[in-house]
């Protein structure tokens, strides 16, 4: 990388300045966000960098292009007046028990105003967390207050916060190995440089959506609902019926408002992880596999298919997940609208407890998702009742009748 | 990169073996796909390899974890057995006209089949694109039907096939300097192997919906309707009420129905561009800045709030959106389904014919989305009428009333 924009000399960042010194190390498990120190991802002054990546994940490719095309000054700091959070979040003590959150920087929507010296200085300190307000207009909430399931109240019924983040951390050997080969060498650093220990990853973020009195995270007693989605957009968006996403994120979305109508709070975390972090174009290959193999698609084929095309089942990493509910403080959900074994497993086992688990209700299970849920079942989903043998046999639609 | 898993040298991509061949250049507008050459971005074997990047995009990361957990065993290859397209796409003759399409790889769809000798031979050649048939459950359109608007047949509602691209091709010594940079050195090659001419980017992709008999996009007397949309998280799939994008994607996805009840052709291009390819964070924080500024949010600032926060309006780079359409053989649009300007010039500059704009219904402007709305056609937005100068005066909700 180079030192100015001006200049035709290209340093590779595998081979930094010699002498050069790291001027804010970053201590990631400290009690506050100072003694942490900033997480700089610049590209413009190199010498203030103490991460592995850049600001924005996938779209610095895009801000490349800005710059390319003359459109954006490489040099341009953001002018980040007004920009401040519309809630308060935190500071919880999950924010610094070590090895707690590792995904997401806890202080990333609190920057500009805890370094606003060195943001002074110069020194190029963005926020990696957003928060703001916004009004869900949902045509499927309609449904419910017509069918009675919800009452509006002219206030909880969409109330709720977001936020967004890229971050990821790390400090295994093999991970940055695996990392850096599998990315066909994208960032040399990982290997190169192990005295940076913090990596920002062209990989999309995740938005919590809140819902209710946001300062009632703080206290241990307030009952939360909450469910954990991960991205897919030809359910979340087009409405698929090949599987559950949309309805089963409707019906937490559902359940959330319901909660903050009761003076409860409610959470959706959606993480973009398309097709179980296997992308979209590895998703509809399975499909087609799926649907043309012999006997048609069936719930005793459906991880087998993905596992033939993608060789793993699922990607996804819920290792990872709690971050996000870490972030808000949270230490017991009461009802979790997720049947997701790995997503149960994955906050129990990192200290969040669950009370209660929400299945998706039958009748929203669209035509096509059967077979989905009776696999998922089989492999050791949440179901109140256990799953019969005969559910396996559950076949889906033939590739021409769509 | 290393070449083999097994060893503990680490081969820098961006000093790769002496003497090394490439075995297949890559002819980029060559007539067929054999004589172009495949695209290989094995992360395996890198003696294969012929372009910077990897496979999956994004998802280049999940896959590194899956390795580095031992869940995904890095040498495998995917099985593609029944994966084919769902319905045919092409050949046309835009798939090889100079400089048509550079954006994605024309062939991504076929290469199990047109590479399955190289395939066979232990070269690593994986699809781009992936073709599949979907049906689309919307509750908007039950209102369509209840309103007289759209009228069931039982057939062309909701006919639909999709694909997914993640590729992106380009020469220039600029760009690639400023993609390097702007990744915080990402890809050394993009700057030490110019013989490397593609390059595929950890971006979001693209998915195509088309809606009618497929077959017709070779015949140039066929009516097509067409949206294109980037992605918004917030309203697509949420419904927030600040912008128009669920709307209007809705609103296409109708006029889409409804060409292909008339046998004719609906396409609704969505590409994953957040924000304006700036990404959440930053659109949630121009959100709070929008909210907050003197007078509140107005038509007459809007712009200007995303550039202070982001140093640029927009980073979309519409100049590659038409690719989509190429790559469909599309050579005009009768009815094209946005106002944006620069999607239209985009268009229309690559030779890309459209007969007539259709605007979102006013009756479809969210409450919170007038401003958006106003702002857009007073910037060069289609709109039927010229805009009042009073429509800049529009203003919308405070932070504090979500």
């Amino acid at each position: 990388m180079n030192t100015s924009n001006r200049q035709d000399h290209i340093r590779l960042t595998s081979h930094p300045d010699p002498g050069a010194k790291v001027r804010f190390p970053i201590m990631w498990d400290a009690p506050a966000a100072r003694e942490r120190g900033p997480i700089i991802g610049t590209v413009t002054k190199p010498g203030q960098r103490n991460v592995i990546g850049s600001h924005g994940g996938s779209y610095a490719l895009y801000r490349a292009l800005a710059v390319s095309s003359g459109a954006l000054d490489p040099i341009r700091r953001p002018d980040l007046t007004n920009t401040y959070p519309a809630v308060t979040i935190g500071p919880f003590p999950q924010w610094s028990e070590p090895g707690k959150i590792v995904s997401l920087d806890p202080w990333g929507h609190l920057v500009a105003d805890i370094f606003k010296t060195e943001i002074a200085e110069g020194f190029d300190i963005r926020p990696s967390i957003a928060i703001t307000r916004a009004r869900l207009d949902l045509i499927e909430m309609r449904d419910a207050l017509a069918a009675g399931r919800l009452k509006a109240d002219g206030n909880a019924v969409h109330a709720n916060g977001s936020l967004s983040v890229v971050k990821f951390g790390t400090t295994e050997t093999t991970l940055r190995r695996d990392l850096f080969e599998q990315t066909a060498g994208m960032f040399p650093e990982l290997v190169t440089r192990p005295d940076l220990r913090v990596f920002l990853p062209p990989i999309g973020g995740t938005t919590v959506y809140l819902f209710g009195d946001v300062s009632k995270l703080s206290n241990p007693r307030t009952r939360i609902t909450c469910r954990v989605h991960d991205e897919c957009n030809g359910s979340d968006v087009f409405g698929s019926d090949i599987c559950t996403c949309r309805p089963y994120l409707i019906h937490g979305i559902e359940e959330c408002a319901r909660a903050a109508q009761q003076g409860e709070l409610g959470i959706v975390v959606y993480n973009r992880k398309e097709g179980r972090a296997l992308g979209e174009v590895t998703k509809f290959l399975v499909y087609n596999a799926r649907k043309r193999q012999e006997g048609g698609d069936a719930a005793a084929t459906y991880f087998e298919r993905t596992e033939c095309v993608a060789g793993v089942q699922d990607a996804r990493f819920q290792q990872l997940m709690p971050d996000a509910l870490h972030w808000l403080g949270v230490r017991r959900i009461d009802r979790f609208v997720s049947m997701s074994d790995m997503k149960h497993d994955a906050l129990v086992g990192q200290g969040i407890d669950i009370v209660e688990r929400i299945p998706i209700p039958d009748e929203l299970v669209p035509p096509d998702a059967h077979v989905e849920i009776a696999a998922k079942k089989a492999a050791g989903y949440y179901t109140p009742e256990a799953p019969k043998p005969e559910d396996l046999k559950t076949s889906g639609r033939p590739l021409e009748k769509y």
